[in-house]
């Protein structure tokens, strides 16, 4: 950040009065610019015979690599309308039944991600432009050296581990930089 | 916003290509401003005896109103991190033994709020610069009518649904427009 995107004028990165860490500051107009961490909201989808859909990597970064349908939570939504529309978006799945699944925190990357189990209603799938295909997977033959994303690789071991409870536990955490 | 942040140039606000929802476009620079939604992270406080830990609000908005200790996740740390800084930031308690209560969404606000409950390891609390007053409430003597905000009652009214259970079900769930 440069410039204040409220007046235009250039901005300083400080500490403001009443706080503890730097912010972008206009002196011109006096905003203060906070910068907060993004989430990241998708799902984890099972078809009716409990196959496991992944969609693989149209677009970067992880291009070719096999992932969760998930992207970054939109103003206006909540979490799970969220993660159904990027499940629309990119897998072409109409999922139901969400329930809570996976919570992780990225420091390194200011992002946090969520995860919910759903319900596929029928096999109907199909790629899209961020999805150059999209599988069903039995869970024992899942591409797990092929995984784009380790918050994806966490939850879908959470998911193995959980997956005969009816109320999942939920996995919280953080995946610390390498 | 009016300016790009970037190169200080003015914005419009339009669809971009490969996408489907308006965002504040430099075309000058070329940037893109994606607005997200900021996630709020606290902690319901319980002391050695039980007793749950609330704030009087010295701030607005809710000035005057009791609330969880809570405030925005910043960069660079973990959500958890976030909640337990919070609690310490606003009633000066070290807090430990989090566990995940509460992820609500509110639309309205573009917020998504999320409490832990912890445990206070002894009965040291104190005022801050936040809180005008921070008190341990018994449970049949929480001020109900003095909550400040609707997913605070709600995570209050959670916790006593489910403090039974070692590993709470976590409540998810969102709170529409008034």
């Amino acid at each position: 950040m440069n410039f204040c995107s409220h007046c235009g004028q250039p901005v300083r990165f400080a500490i403001p009065d009443m706080d503890n860490r730097p912010r972008y500051l206009c002196d011109h107009c006096g905003s203060i610019h906070y910068q907060n961490p993004r989430l990241i909201t998708g799902t984890l989808p099972v078809a009716p015979d409990d196959r496991i859909l992944l969609c693989r990597r149209a677009i970067e970064p992880r291009l070719g690599y096999w992932t969760l349908p998930a992207g970054f939570m939109e103003n206006g939504e909540t979490v799970v309308a969220g993660a159904l529309r990027e499940t629309l978006e990119e897998a072409q799945v109409k999922a139901h039944n969400p329930v809570l699944l996976s919570m992780i925190s990225l420091p390194e990357f200011d992002q946090v991600h969520i995860f919910y189990r759903v319900d596929m209603p029928d096999f109907h799938y199909d790629v899209t432009p961020e999805s150059s295909a999209v599988e069903l997977f039995e869970i024992d033959a899942l591409p797990w050296d092929q995984i784009a994303f380790r918050t994806v690789t966490a939850t879908l071991e959470h998911f193995l581990a959980v997956r005969d409870q009816e109320v999942p536990a939920v996995l919280t955490g953080a995946i610390e930089p390498r």
